[in-house]
């Protein structure tokens, strides 16, 4: 017997409330601190990386910890998780993720309920956040594939190199892009580029999925654990 | 036969004086350092998560490594503690916290016995203090629950992002809040402002304790270990 | 059996994409929010510390993940890999290289197709590549010898690292060289400063397998795994 | 039947090498790329806990990966190194600190043989220098008591913390102190204060030795793993 829905559900929206709280949260502070954008990305950075291997850690046995909805429909696409959980997985991220936003306002003092003026949009973002969500994935299906228990750890530090590497500062997460939507401050995203980006995510999602069905798809035993015992 | 008291008591007063030793000798150091202040509260996370990894693991086998009263006090609720052991913990930690300032000025030659005069007050700095004591103790329990021989790193972890995402840097540690009164330097914190950061941390600690105690109560063996892993 | 030639050329193709692509986009991103070079190296090294771990950890099990013409050189001498492989596994990993930073490009809306600017010679900048690449094989023969599940955290780690003690930031890798010449951004090299690294990258290499081949060459079971554990 | 003399005082030697060219390379580095001095610190302290981390990982089942005379004292005393090799370990160890910093000036094309100017003195920096030193053996001897397989991770964070919670930087090793003294860089320290460095470092580790003969003597059957699960 499984985890029941309301354990579920609860562990997907309070760690996706939890996350965008911390993503939302540290983009106040560090823009507050300072006036080098690299040091605020810095600062924006480091507390996600480590947030997200404490949330995977503590709810991935609970819920599988997806907090994404991208994640989501590819694992209910590969069978990891019944259709009929999607839409209220969907929900409870999305919900928690506008919460997260929220609950960061009324820590700093600012206004509860806000929406973002800051425009993020053109192709080579929607590109950029493609190939965030592509890694992402990837990084997902291979840790699980091959290293279970490092999950956690391996998402926390992909989304720590993504944030640089993508020109969008990688959210690769359709949940945490409506949750940003939410507050105009550092981390946010004005509301109507909401969708390009979703769309640009998800698609990037399936790509990783089909590679990756190919790729990782090898019998565990035959697998070789490291670098240089190839036989 | 467990540790005696002894032991315990020396290991948790002597563990919390370290921690506040680095949370204030950091905080003087990059204070000192640099005039941009979301590098100096870098400079003041990146050794506090590194330390609390190290003090957890060596002095959890000992004492649990609480160094915190809102987690002895919720460790005894539990039945993890017994409650005769709950003063003389608090007792050490707040003593050893004390210890950890003066320590901290020595090296830097300040002013051996110090009061902040750093005003930390108001309701959305209560409400952080208590959203960061909340995340702790959730990490925590979510962490000896399904990962135990991880608390330490998920500490270490959780308080680098709490130092950022929450607006009063996340004390979330009663002890560590007297001892930071006692220091008028980057990490300081009015006196007068104490007890109210008390009463927010252990506010938050009890609702996580209620939280946990629902949503972790599930039998080891129906747990799953890693993300996308529902059956 | 193992993985057949196409998963392994195809994971070291990928692989090393992702690697100079993160190499090349968090540099562009670095240099374009600050004008401290000294923070844009950092946003330069955290990103690319983290995505090797990851990249490593995923794609470890089907090819090796070496994503470097020197540590495949060495493990084919070493009898690690087989000599036919040799050749294809450095034209996916030059050519895998090159395409990340196509794709880095094109996710910042850059010129696509650029060539670097940027000197990078003389007898210091070699004996750095030499070092560089001397401490990276025997951070993976050592790692591979007495903890082989962690080869991935230590290529991070050791990379992390090397980034600030050589004086050339540590290419180290003839592959992530020739891609890094094909951008006119931070992280690029100029072509004509190519070859000379690679032959310094290589006798690095080569000099850390003779030592490693000595330094290593004890049975496993005699191998004590601590510090401070000498019988 | 442990490892011969060769390999052993091979890897003292090296390792050492290779830590001190880390400190004292990224050093160099991090003060040519920036004035801020917090973060010339910054781009010191990652990569030492990162090369830390690596070393102890590739040389400890070799030779303990000590690296510092006042360990090997420690471990002397403590009869897990045999005192013939005490000397020896010392010797090497303080060759290969001198020798690392000569490296790292031939990488950055300054002169090879230097002294530095940098005065490091007084009672403050010598109290530093005794808890800086007493806070390592403390986390060396309860991690090898604890938790042994986690020994390099400890070492690493460990330094990490305290590069920035000591007024010294915590040098907290004599054959780096002496190392360091052959180099007139950021990480450098004139030779006419290492001695009593090295007097305060002796001073914290034997006390850390007394204290953990105590704090941790206990049988590890009864220690308990994580925080909150004593019984």
């Amino acid at each position: 017997m499984r985890q029941d829905v309301f354990h579920r559900l609860t562990a997907e929206g309070l760690g996706t409330a939890l996350l965008v709280c911390t993503v939302v949260g540290s983009g106040i502070m560090a823009d507050k601190l300072t006036e080098d954008v690299a040091l605020a990305l810095l600062g924006n950075t480091i507390p996600t990386g480590a947030i997200l291997v404490v949330l995977i850690t503590i709810f991935g046995p609970i819920s599988g910890a997806h907090f994404n909805p991208a994640v989501s429909l590819v694992m209910a696409i590969r069978g990891d998780l019944r259709w009929a959980e999607l839409a209220p997985y969907v929900a409870v991220q999305s919900l928690g993720a506008i919460l997260g936003s929220l609950v960061a306002h009324g820590m700093f003092d600012l206004e509860i309920l806000q929406y973002s003026t800051t425009s993020r949009t053109g192709g080579a973002q929607w590109f950029a956040e493609g190939v965030a969500t592509f890694g992402l994935l990837l990084t997902i299906l291979g840790a699980v594939r091959f290293r279970s228990e490092s999950v956690a750890v391996m998402v926390g530090l992909y989304i720590t190199a993504a944030y640089w590497f993508t020109a969008s500062t990688s959210f690769a997460n359709p949940a945490v892009t409506i949750g940003r939507a939410f507050t105009d401050t550092f981390a946010g995203i004005n509301p109507g580029d909401v969708s390009s980006f979703i769309i640009a995510q998800i698609a990037g999602a399936l790509v990783a999925m089909v590679l990756a069905g190919v790729l990782f798809a090898v019998p565990q035993d035959e697998a070789e654990l490291t670098a240089g015992e190839q036989a």
